[in-house]
């Protein structure tokens, strides 16, 4: 069990190697798991609404988010 | 931060070569969306409810949504 | 625009191929349409409630569903 | 038709080789059940809300939840 998000997670994903969670939440954020250790790496802010929908692009190096807030947020992993 | 909808944003989907993001909408639109600029693209009009479900075709070439308003729409893209 | 759903489509996803599309609805059932002709081409009856959420598998030879008539079905695809 | 669950399903997934599926339910569990014979093969408990969201890793190997109560779950699958 793997905690952090403050209201319901309303969608999951994996990144393509399966490395990496992403999840989003009626909390307004998206969070970043390590799929190993469990542990939260990273909590994406700036949504003011429901976060509805999170998606993986297939090179794994960018997070979309789809939110009540009616904005989408594109988000950049940082690979260093 | 993308804004556009002008309502909840429900669901979220790459583009198989993450270049593209389309979201659906309780506006009763999708969006396509340039995931480097961040800048909505095309606004796809046509359903008359809310859009619930998005998604791209493997090929990158179609999209498919579904609508409260009973119906399904397939939409190809515009390669030029 | 397709239409033959009689309530709210919940769920889209295209065949691995790009030639098929399944939706479920809260009608109870799924459709198939082929996507170059927007035909239904089958309708897949059997649930006794909402279709929540449907998916093919890689092979696309198989569609799942669940809905919340507390059941899953698998439906194997005729490719005669 | 396969039963276990006894609330609604809300999402659906194949594993990667097509030979499984889990499913996430408002009965607070996962299952996992086997593509051919339509049996429930596992009840994944522990969650103790609504399961909004399940993913399968691209390996097959392990399995994501997302859920009302506030957590994500990570789930290794027994491969023996």
């Amino acid at each position: 069990m793997s905690q952090g998000h403050t209201n319901e997670v309303n969608s999951v994903a994996f990144s393509p190697d399966g490395r990496q969670l992403v999840s989003g939440s009626s909390d307004k954020t998206l969070r970043l798991w390590d799929t190993v250790t469990g542990q939260c790496t990273a909590t994406l802010e700036g949504h003011t609404s429901v976060v509805s929908s999170v998606a993986f692009s297939k090179d794994g190096l960018k997070l979309a988010s789809g939110s009540w807030d009616e904005t989408i947020r594109l988000w950049t992993l940082d690979t260093t």
